[in-house]
């Protein structure tokens, strides 16, 4: 319990909620008639309204990115590293938008909100959702705020994806955009674990084929396991072997016993798996990661992403992580090359990290300062008023 | 079915069974009073019981190493690639053995067989064992065999891992030792990935705590998700985008629709955990996978690879498949530095190959070339009697 919040902190921030009334019509053909946006703002708007940040989420985000709820609150915002006052997306400068995405768990309407035709929960029938349709409702958010261009555009992972989908979108709706730890695709490895994930939760028997809510239960088991399948993607060989190496948490070695002998590593993923399976909806974590596989950069471009990014007018800046074995540092480089094919600015820069794809959340010097140096640059383009 | 065998197979083999009598006492303490071993054997032994070779299995192997066990017989045995007239393993000039560990599901006793002071199945109260419990039972078949001396010990994987182990608990009951695809510990990744299998396992409420046997049930799902956690860190990420990609097996992605996608990646993957789950054990996969988890050939030597090799009287091939990320290339190098250290004579070569940690079951020109190499020398030098 801080007395105060650290200085480079944004301090105590609450979520907003937009009620959308007007129907939104998804790449699937269905229509969400009306849903709620939960979002969160840090620093100030400026005269011009042109020094707004949108913040992109991966998978398990939420609105919440920076600061804190409570003056009780343990632990900040999932992007706190990268949001506040001096950070590289510094609230002195920026006024930042953080939405949660529709079909998350994180206050917006999802599978656990109420599907006004049958007053029960959606659950399983809540409509399957593209990268796009993030894209749709955070440019509803776009109007509500008044803003008329986003200095950049922001988000690693599954949030990089939206980012680059909004530039061929709406390519004068922002002058920059932040790609990080990315990929235009999923790859058949990316797609196979996923799927894995998803089977772990749907073969737990209290899923009941989503509908669990009615039944008073969670997927607790299935859901722990798909996190600890995730985790496994998230972290590095590296990271493992120096946080872990082959050390026990319970039992010896030592001949002459044979109880159960536990390794940390083992601990701390089921520790992990048990953790969010208490906070997050199994329902969403299918939703999101279909949302992962389907997306295509460039499917409508005849997979052509040069073709695909001749579409985008904002610059751009990619960067990727040595050990990221999820989205591979060529993702990175996949991206950047269609980008200078396509004749756009670009600055990739690959970060050494020992932390695989987790890294993009984690503090780390250099990738601080390319990160800075860049929205530096977004901030004096603003201030030139060019 | 085949009219006749092909001329490259051992054709029709029969499993035997060696009843032990012996009580062993296992590295745990515990002791098995009497247990089966079941193997089958191929080529003929020659008058000086000079040329026989021992196959050790991995983790889903079993006794069933090559040729056909009926005329209908669909598949050839785990390893027929390399095992038959002509193959590396040569059946013309060797005289091959290949048992079933205990703990397995192939025959031999394990969770499955009945324990006499119960009289139901052991289940789960089957002792837990380790790598050296295995070549303890294969040191029986030995001397039942009666044979002195192995020309060679070959294995892939946790195969090569009992290779390792009996070059220094019997140094000088093998010629050599041809250690494929393995390592001298597994890494935290590695262990995390057996834990998360062995959690989807436990987690099946058709587990009952092992005791399944008595339900009448098959903890089937966990089994199936356990296999397709472990088979996706037997494929490489290429290997999965040549062979998959992103290709959908049902649905499309036309907008419009909101049926569900499934990609061919998923549905392979799905195929293979539950053609698996169908036809091995899962306390058994437990029992294997923690063999696996607690293997460290240089602990009691003071963690000293080198310490411990200076035991080993062998001459050793290592063999590492560029792709493999379970236990990768470095793997292999880190036993080949230590025999080098060691001052034992070893040849080590890393072979191209697009197929992963599965690599080592899979035909591959280069491969089959070194390994036969090899074994043509093992050969000569027996025809030379030095």
């Amino acid at each position: 319990m801080p007395a105060e919040f650290p200085a480079d902190s944004v301090g105590l921030v609450k979520p907003q909620c937009l009620p959308v009334n007007q129907p939104l019509t998804l790449a699937s053909g269905r229509v969400l008639e009306s849903y709620d946006l939960v979002y969160e703002t840090y620093g100030q708007l400026n005269a011009e309204r042109s020094n707004a940040i949108l913040i992109c989420h991966a998978l398990s985000g939420d609105a919440h990115a920076a600061g804190y709820h409570s003056q009780d609150d343990k632990k900040p915002g999932w992007w706190n590293n990268y949001i506040g006052p001096g950070k590289p997306i510094d609230t002195n400068r920026f006024y930042v938008v953080s939405p949660n995405n529709i079909g998350g768990c994180g206050g917006s309407t999802g599978p656990t909100s109420t599907n006004p035709a049958s007053g029960k929960p959606f659950g399983p029938d809540f409509p399957h959702l593209r990268v796009r349709d993030w894209v749709e409702s955070q440019r509803i958010l776009m109007d509500h705020l008044n803003i008329q261009q986003w200095a950049a555009i922001v988000g690693g992972s599954l949030g990089g994806m939206q980012v680059m989908r909004w530039s061929l979108e709406y390519p004068d709706a922002m002058r920059h955009c932040v790609v990080i730890a990315s990929s235009m695709h999923l790859t058949a490895q990316n797609i196979a674990f996923n799927e894995t994930a998803r089977q772990a939760i749907m073969s737990d028997n209290d899923f009941h084929d989503g509908h669990y809510y009615e039944k008073a239960v969670v997927p607790r088991l299935g859901l722990s396991l798909a996190r600890m399948i995730g985790h496994l993607t998230y972290l590095s060989d590296n990271a493992m072997e120096e946080k872990f190496g082959r050390e026990l948490s319970s039992g010896s070695f030592r001949l002459g016993q044979d109880s159960d002998l536990e390794f940390q590593v083992a601990s701390y993923l089921k520790y992990q798996g048990e953790k969010f399976s208490t906070s997050f909806d199994a329902n969403t974590y299918i939703l999101m990661t279909r949302a992962l596989d389907y997306f295509d950069l460039a499917r409508e471009y005849g997979g052509d992403p040069v073709k695909a990014f001749s579409h985008a007018n904002a610059a751009f800046l990619v960067i990727s992580f040595s050990t990221d074995w999820r989205f591979s540092p060529q993702r990175s480089q996949d991206i950047t090359n269609a980008l200078i094919a396509a004749g756009k600015s670009v600055v990739y820069t690959d970060i050494e990290s020992d932390f695989g794809h987790d890294a993009f959340l984690l503090k780390n010097p250099r990738y601080e300062k390319v990160f800075q140096n860049y929205m530096q640059h977004v901030h004096q383009e603003l201030q030139a008023g060019e």
